[in-house]
């Protein structure tokens, strides 16, 4: 049966990471939708969180998908994508650190997380300041790096010298000898830009909590290294903090991508949570008006998802404009379903039965399509 | 988010085959559902179709559980379980051949199959008719045995012999040497009773789409041996339909339980589809009645379901009530899908990610609350 009632849904998941981008998933969902519903007006608005995904995203809403030669973090040229949007306070470009020193990228990944730098971001960074950026959103997340941002705030003028006074490679290999840090020379254009930081890591940039004891041995630094690798950063993060006047390394994000956070915090930049920003760029609080029915996802729903995760801030949007949201996910951790149930109309996963996660990952696209037209089907007799 | 408005929801669910039976499938269900609307009137109705879980279906409407002591399908003499109902024709025994002959005793299949017999179940009509009854119901279904109703028409009887006028044993071996049936001490009391036969298979008895042909090898009769198997119950049925003077090998249904039905048959039983009757047993309609949601569900959910499984007769009767009906199972084979959402109003099933099917029979009762609670969300959103 078909229902030719006008309905106005909109699709705002994130990407199913591993499987189909937000853009794909929101194809699939829609196509199982209008399996229910031919007449629906279906609004999609792909989501991110500042993570992977966050420039298609951004994009889809308009601007322009532009790319750049930069070094990667093992060193290897690569062209990395950006966009470049306009908002009302002037032309934005949208970069993302995955991008450049990625947790995808082999090559990256073929050099020693001590040997790998953040280099490319601040090359990445002075090009746009030559082309006369000013305004810059960044998405920290899914980065290779632990440098603290050193190889960024290298390219954009800060000298890391040893005893010898002689510079040392803005690496965490290099950053074992700094002795000194100058930012004297620092690109004087940064102090007239405006720097949005999108993450949604609160971690500080050292500690237990810190950049690389949560997350460097998932970068192949050795458990056994965890310590001195920390502690490095931490004589980094002093005399950095010293050469600019000001402190960051206790700034919540500080941590985020290897501490690349901790550089962009000392650059003036603001932290935000990646979803809302991207929410609010992508128009989600306009497609909502006068829908009917929200669908939202991501690859695992856990607890985490309730921390800001997109499906969560679209839930929050979604709840504040009266339209119910339902959350379709790879997978729905039963731990988390009580809390989860509290703010989604309901979570459901995308399995049809017992399955592996490799044909999960296999049959993505059709399983979400059938799982939207079943959810259809109920929606409709419940109406 | 808890909902104080008044709902009804009925919950008619088969068993879910190898996890959980009805009626714990209708408390999973209720618990899952009352997270989300504590006050709702909830009415269980668990199902069954003929096979496995009928007595229980059956008796939670009223009537009783009684037990009577037969041979079981390899000569060991264990308890069969039977229901008797009040109806308004009179009392009613309900019947499961498989409490007698099943295919999960294990004492039966320590006989091989052409040694199997369906004595028992001669044995308790015998009795019950002894006890005054004359109104009965068979469910047939999950059986072990492949003698074509012999035992039970010898403990009736009816007479098998061989060429030299010696009676053979009634089973699949002895019949390949039966020369003569005699029908003529047949009960006379089975004339004055009402015999209604519950079975989903419109199989007949012999031939390519027969009982031994469909339904042997899983029994145990080798592939190499299902001709011969075949041509014995051919002969078989001619001498008795002979005996008899009447015919109905050729009866869809006839098949059923390894030839059990038709011997059903010649006693002069009647075919009903098993959910219907046991729909009607149960009150379902009445239950139906101002109602606004109903859940059904069984252990897999395929082509099969819509011929007249026990979630399609549920969906059937809901939408002649103008009540949607949602199907909750173990898994939904995909390429039904398309079908089944014309049925139902939305089929899903249990995972609640990636995950085996142990693990899925296994936590099924907390599944499949949590999924019932989650469409509850939906459900009560969507309103």
């Amino acid at each position: 049966m078909q229902d030719d009632r006008p309905i106005v849904i909109v699709l705002a998941p994130d990407s199913f990471k591993g499987s189909l981008g937000a853009r794909d998933a929101c194809s699939a969902i829609a196509g199982g939708l209008r399996r229910v519903f031919p007449n629906a007006e279906i609004r999609a608005r792909p989501m991110a969180d500042g993570g992977e995904g966050t420039i298609d995203a951004v994009l889809a809403g308009g601007g322009e998908r532009k790319a750049h030669d930069v070094t990667g973090a093992g060193g290897q040229r690569r062209t990395a994508g950006y966009g470049m949007i306009s908002t009302p306070e002037g032309p934005t470009a949208i970069v993302e650190a995955a991008e450049i020193v990625g947790l995808t990228d082999p090559a990256g990944l073929s050099v020693a997380v001590w040997d790998r730098s953040t280099t490319g971001m601040g090359e990445l960074l002075r090009a746009l300041l030559d082309a006369g950026t000013r305004r810059f959103m960044i998405g920290l997340g899914g980065t290779s790096t632990n440098d603290g941002g050193a190889g960024m705030l290298a390219v954009l003028g800060v000298r890391f010298r040893d005893r010898a006074g002689q510079d040392v490679t803005p690496t965490l290999a290099g950053l074992a000898r700094v002795a000194s840090v100058d930012a004297s020379a620092l690109d004087e254009r940064l102090a007239s830009c405006s720097l949005t930081i999108l993450s949604d890591v609160t971690n500080p940039l050292c500690g237990g909590l810190g950049a690389t004891s949560v997350f460097g041995p998932q970068k192949g630094i050795r458990v056994e290294d965890v310590g001195a690798a920390d502690d490095v950063l931490k004589r980094y993060a002093d005399l950095v903090e010293g050469a600019f006047g000001t402190r960051a390394a206790h700034e919540p994000g500080a941590g985020a991508a290897g501490g690349l956070g901790f550089a962009a915090h000392l650059l003036g930049g603001l932290s935000r949570s990646g979803a809302e920003v991207v929410a609010d760029l992508i128009g989600l609080d306009g497609a909502l008006v006068g829908a009917s029915w929200v669908l939202t996802g991501e690859g695992k729903s856990d607890a985490q998802t309730l921390a800001g995760k997109a499906p969560f801030v679209v839930a929050r949007r979604a709840h504040a404009a009266r339209v119910p949201a339902t959350l379709l996910s790879g997978a729905v951790d039963r731990a988390a379903l009580p809390d989860l149930g509290k703010v989604f109309a309901g979570c459901f996963a995308l399995p049809e039965g017992p399955m592996t996660l490799a044909a999960c990952i296999e049959n993505a696209p059709s399983l979400l399509a059938d799982r939207a037209e079943q959810l259809a089907h109920l929606w409709r007799e419940a109406r």
